[in-house]
This record gives structure tokens, C-alpha cells and sequence, in this order.
């Protein structure tokens, strides 16, 4: 991997498409993992500045975008109930961060001649 | 590289953010290719179903994003002009491609996890 001249400026953002459409994203691996973190969907969605509605209703697209729930949550109670994500959700947001993580390193040579013509040899 | 199901289904749309903002993603990639292609702006907006006004647009936020031109184009004249990467244009196309390629191949086994928590085992 090419050494970069300013590691901490790149970001790949990476959007998976399979089949139908969109499987994953940053914004969703960032609503998984937020959820494994809270404990909770509505503070997952707080963290990335995210409604309350607009939280639930990804939580929801994600859950039919797989073979099987990715989230696991209980809408009621005093508390606003809980949510987790099941073992393939677990699988699903480990699997994205491994790619954009291998897409970052494999692809530095790229990326170092795309930050180049960026600044100027 | 695992070896999917339906690898004609697959596809990763990347974005690349470096510094202020977006550098290249899969748009300002199709039409650069365009304008190699076709050698005119507007017709390689055509080909992306993008009006003559956003394919131009596109072309001059591209040209501001690098530290030189990445297209050079003629505007006037009875037959619209014409329109050519420059050698920095060529450089930033293919370094994207490589990327996206890259990290299809070396990203295999990530892929087809997140296919298989799609389509079920």
C-alpha cells in the first residue's frame, strides 16, 4: 500500500448493490452498528443526527433486505424498548467493514495517484 | 476471490472522498469514459440520459476538483465543438476503474457473505 500524504482526509464511501438494489452502505453499517452500540434504534439514529421515524424506517428496509432479520427490536414500554442485532446482522455490518477496510488497503495505489492529481505532484 | 452465486448481479458503487469533498464516484467516472469515448461532452451526457446543461455542469465541477483540467472542450462552433481527456483525465479514470476492480477481486469474500445473507445459504 502507498503511503498517502494526508491519511486522514480519505474516505471511500462504498455502496453494495446486489440483485434488487441497494443491500449496504455507510448509512446503513452506521445504523447497525449504532444499534450494537445502544442498544436502541432511536439512539442510533440521534448519533448520525437521524429522526425518530426516519431510524425506524431504515431499521425496517434493512430488516426485508436480507433472507432474515439483521434487527431485532421491541417497539414498546416506558422505556421505548430495546433493540439488538441478530447474529446475521452481525455477520452483514463485520462483512461491509472488512470490504471498504480491504478496498482502503488493496486499492492505495489507486487511491494515492487519485489524491495526487488532487494536489498536484 | 469466493465466487458468487449471480456475479453478474454485483456491483459497488464507490465514492471517493478526499479532502473537501467528492473527487470521483461512479457518475464523473461514466461520463469521463463518455467523453473518451465519444469525444463530446453532450454526447456522453446523452448516453447517461443527462441534459446537455447537467453534462456540462458535471464536466466543469470535474475540471475544479484536480489540481489541472481533467477535459479539455471546444464549446462553439456548428457541430457543438469536441471534447478530450486530458492526460490527467485518462490518469483519474483509471486509477478509479483499478480501484472499483480492486476491490471487487480482493473484497470477494466480503461479498459473497453479504450475498449469502441476501439470498439465504
Amino acid at each position: 500500500m502507498v503511503k498517502l500524504r494526508h491519511p486522514e482526509t480519505i474516505g471511500l464511501r462504498i455502496r453494495v448493490v446486489l440483485g434488487d438494489g441497494l443491500i449496504i452502505g455507510p448509512g446503513r453499517a452506521d445504523l447497525l452498528e449504532g444499534i450494537r452500540d445502544t442498544g436502541s434504534i432511536a439512539a442510533a439514529g440521534r448519533r448520525m443526527g437521524m429522526s425518530y421515524k426516519r431510524a425506524w424506517q431504515l431499521a425496517e428496509a434493512l430488516n426485508t433486505t436480507f433472507h432474515a432479520p439483521v434487527i431485532i427490536a421491541a417497539k414498546g414500554g416506558v422505556a421505548g424498548g430495546g433493540a439488538h442485532l441478530t447474529p446475521l446482522g452481525d455477520q452483514v455490518l463485520d462483512a461491509y467493514r472488512t470490504l471498504v477496510r480491504t478496498a482502503q488497503t488493496e486499492g492505495g495505489g489507486s487511491l494515492a495517484t487519485l489524491n495526487t492529481a488532487r494536489t498536484g505532484p
